[in-house]
């Protein structure tokens, strides 16, 4: 079977040795590969070395090699002289709550599955600040590592299971997550990441070994772990920017990984700029009294019958509502919105909201789902604070991406493609979040779910050698600047503190 | 206090970061490493990250890295801030029999310490084939390299104690030892070592982590392993071709380990050509029955007073007489010839010898010893047999000298110096080996002893940075050539059976 054309596996035929040309096994091989990749280095680890004689006769002097590289170098990562044996690779999403798993059969680059836990690390906190205090105490550094790698392990493990693949059978793995991450996953300590101005130990980890790192797979394998632009900036992105594309566009898009934390990253083949800013919590649902991550009986998509008001509430599974996420409020304020229900300046309407609006703990609440109709037999509400608290929120994210539109000189709705990344910019709406002014007025054509980029992008890698060249070009091509909450920020934002925006001209899709 | 000037200790000021420039910590210092060492690649393992942000900042950015270097590439193998702290090397002579260790301070050169232990593996055969024999059964490999990894932290663990350091103060190994003890100390399969064509795992193993290896030194600590040219020319003759300066002599020499097997080189700053013979164990006085390896009370020193005939025997610590060692026998063998106790055949001669001529077993045996004078009470004797022993290995070395000199195209007599490697070999009197016709008839200025040239080569690289190209350089230029057994080699074994020799006018100093 022919190998993936531009995988990491390339099949070698060595010289068989004889009494005129006795070089050493090891010193054959890298000849051979320098040959081949074209390179005048390639690490060989003792690992390999110990298998390396009969592997070499066994195969009758062809060998599959594994191989991978950084931005230093190519490094062999296993040697295999069966055809039979399955060599795979793991795209690892190391997210600071969900970290996923995804095996890939090298030979012919498709998944053979996929697993995803929460990360253990929530049980010293739930949010990466409070980690990465945890870290500066005594131990605290190993205990964390500790959680994410034995985390790992188990998932390894039942993965490994469910595939019928022993884990001696991954030879690659192609590791994304932020910066902080990425440390406490390295066991490197993250305390002057914290700290102005902002140090991280390394922003190119590239290849490790797995054995190293105590991870369980084949003796030989090697870690990638993709690189940091900075403290704030780091691998995930890197990872979704490769997959996104943004980095070969001829025309100029962006790319906007939202959350509590926003990252966005603006360019095309020429250039690329990057920014983070807080967008607040709202925009996950983590605000809201009735708000939580999605799941079942959660109401991920409202609707609202323009002319009747009447509205069509979305629940996952079916299920009667519990909750709603965050892409369930966006949509219930854009619903809010349309049926006059709520004013451009986010308040409710006291006159269109009619029975639906109580008063509760002597503040407004409005009532999405009657107490009849709920899971739990009681109203799920949201409350003038929430909804203020969501109109900040998305009056952030917005100001943002004109920030960083206006820092490189362009208009949003120059944009080519807006590509929306992470499990949460997979539920949004952008019809609702335009309509709320979250998001710019953008045909809906250009609006782009990618998902968790951060994993495909692990995953691409894992498929293609010559990636490698092009993430490391995305790295260093990355200007990354800092928001500064200046007078023209805080201007910007009291204009998008309205619904969709003072400047109505900018939302010219939304009646 | 200034570092040794090529030593491996370099002091690097690194800028330090701040909000216009926040390069990580490795990134920064790599940079640095890569001006100062003027290369595009230096190995910074992950176990010097977890320390650098903390050693930077405690010593404002200044550092002193302990570096270590391969045919292939730079490694970062420790850094510090502190002055006071100790930066040491340790130098290892790993001999089949005998393993030497010698503990450096990097900054000054000085020798701290130095110990020897038996190597532990002679539990499973004291000669290297057997090992090798064993390495193929089931664990073999396994517990060979176990027993020498843990002689070596047994005998690290001694030296520091006595040094009065830690085993974290060594940062760099360097380690000389034969190709088959450097595969079982690397934990490498030598079962194509002995097999045609003769192939080792590796011949440049270059620099590999002390961690991997399971010895007990700093947690960064690097072991840079003497490179082989082949099956049976080893490190540990490379390392004494290093200490000896043959590679640098404008004048042809020749260095030469004296064993069991002789090892040869024979070169200049021009070229180099090896090669290596059984000379037979009479050499090493393991076949007669009083022969013995040195220790206190055995002979290693015999004179004859040539107008008397009488003997005058030395023996170690000057006890009473137990045994002989090779030194001593090739002493004695000259003092029987040149007192015509023997004929230049080796055979007794009945008048000469007079009492001292006995019968035993059936076999003409001389007393060196009568049982009054010796220690055990019995007669220290050597049987005609011992003799003829000891003259066809004697015939046998003087046989490879004659070999490799023509090959070279040189007369013996036209060597500059002639080198005498091994503890055995500085034992040697040359003038009784010149006597017996063993070695070549030079004036005895041209014989030097040097002692552990492997040990005292691999000592030298832990001072001197820039002998790791001589190293890669004398590997390189070594051509190996094969002693063949041929009716050359026959014809000339024949002419050396004689004291001194056929020819005797190769031996003009000998009356």
């Amino acid at each position: 079977m022919p190998e993936l054309e531009n995988g990491w596996i390339k099949r070698v035929s060595v010289t068989p040795p004889s009494i005129k040309d006795n070089t050493a096994d090891a010193d054959r091989l890298e000849r051979a590969l320098m040959a081949i990749l074209k390179t005048d280095m390639v690490d060989i680890d003792l690992s390999v070395l110990t298998d390396l004689p009969e592997q070499l006769r066994k195969g009758n002097y062809n060998l599959r090699c594994i191989l991978f590289k950084d931005h230093r170098k190519w490094h062999l990562s296993g040697i295999s002289s069966e055809d039979m044996e399955k060599l795979t690779g793991l795209a690892v999403d190391l997210g600071t709550t969900t970290v996923v798993l995804r095996l890939i059969d090298l030979s012919t680059g498709l998944a053979l599955g996929e697993r995803s836990f929460i990360n253990p690390q929530i049980s010293i906190g739930p949010d990466i600040l409070t980690r990465l205090h945890f870290a500066e105490k005594e131990n605290g550094l190993r205990e964390l590592n500790r959680l994410i790698i034995e985390g790992l392990n188990r998932a390894i493990a039942e993965l490994c299971k469910s595939c019928k693949i022993g884990h001696s059978d991954i030879y690659l793995l192609s590791v994304a997550g932020n910066t902080s991450m990425t440390h406490l996953f390295l066991g490197l300590n993250p305390r002057w990441i914290i700290r102005e101005p902002y140090i991280p130990v390394t922003n190119r980890p590239g290849c490790v070994s797995a054995r190293e790192l105590g991870i369980k797979a084949n003796k030989s394998a090697m870690v990638f772990i993709f690189p940091n632009t900075g403290s704030y900036f780091g691998g995930d992105l890197v990872a979704g920017i490769l997959y996104s594309g943004l980095n070969r566009g001829g025309k100029t898009s962006i790319l906007v990984d939202v959350g509590t934390n926003a990252e966005v990253v603006i360019g095309n083949q020429n250039w690329l700029v990057a920014c983070a800013g807080a967008a607040g919590p709202a925009l996950e649902g983590g605000v809201t009294k009735m708000g939580m991550m999605a799941g079942p009986g959660v109401i991920d998509k409202i609707s609202v019958n323009p002319e009747t008001g009447l509205f069509s509430i979305h629940t996952i599974e079916g299920l009667p509502p519990r909750g709603i996420c965050g892409s369930g409020l966006i949509d219930l304020a854009a619903a809010l919105f349309l049926s006059g229900m709520i004013d451009i300046r986010g308040k409710f309407v006291f006159d269109a909201c009619g029975s639906r609006l109580i008063e509760k703990d002597g503040l407004k609440h409005f009532v999405v789902v009657f107490a009849e109709e709920s899971f739990e037999g009681f109203d799920l509400t949201i409350s003038q604070a929430d909804l203020d608290s969501l109109i900040r929120s998305k009056a952030a994210m917005y100001t943002i991406l004109e920030t960083i539109a206006s820092y490189v000189g362009i208009s949003l709705s120059d944009l080519s493609t807006f590509y929306v990344a992470g499990t949460f910019g997979s539920l949004i709406n952008p019809r609702s979040a335009i309509t709320i002014g979250m998001m710019p007025d953008l045909p809906s054509g250009a609006y782009k779910s990618i998902g968790n980029s951060s994993l495909e992008g692990a995953s691409m890698l894992l498929k293609n050698q010559r990636l490698i060249d092009e993430i490391d070009a995305i790295r260093n091509s990355i200007t990354y600047i800092e928001l500064n909450v200046n007078q023209d920020f805080m201007n910007r934002f009291s204009a998008a503190r309205f619904i969709p925006h003072t400047n109505i001209s900018l939302f010219s899709s939304v009646n």
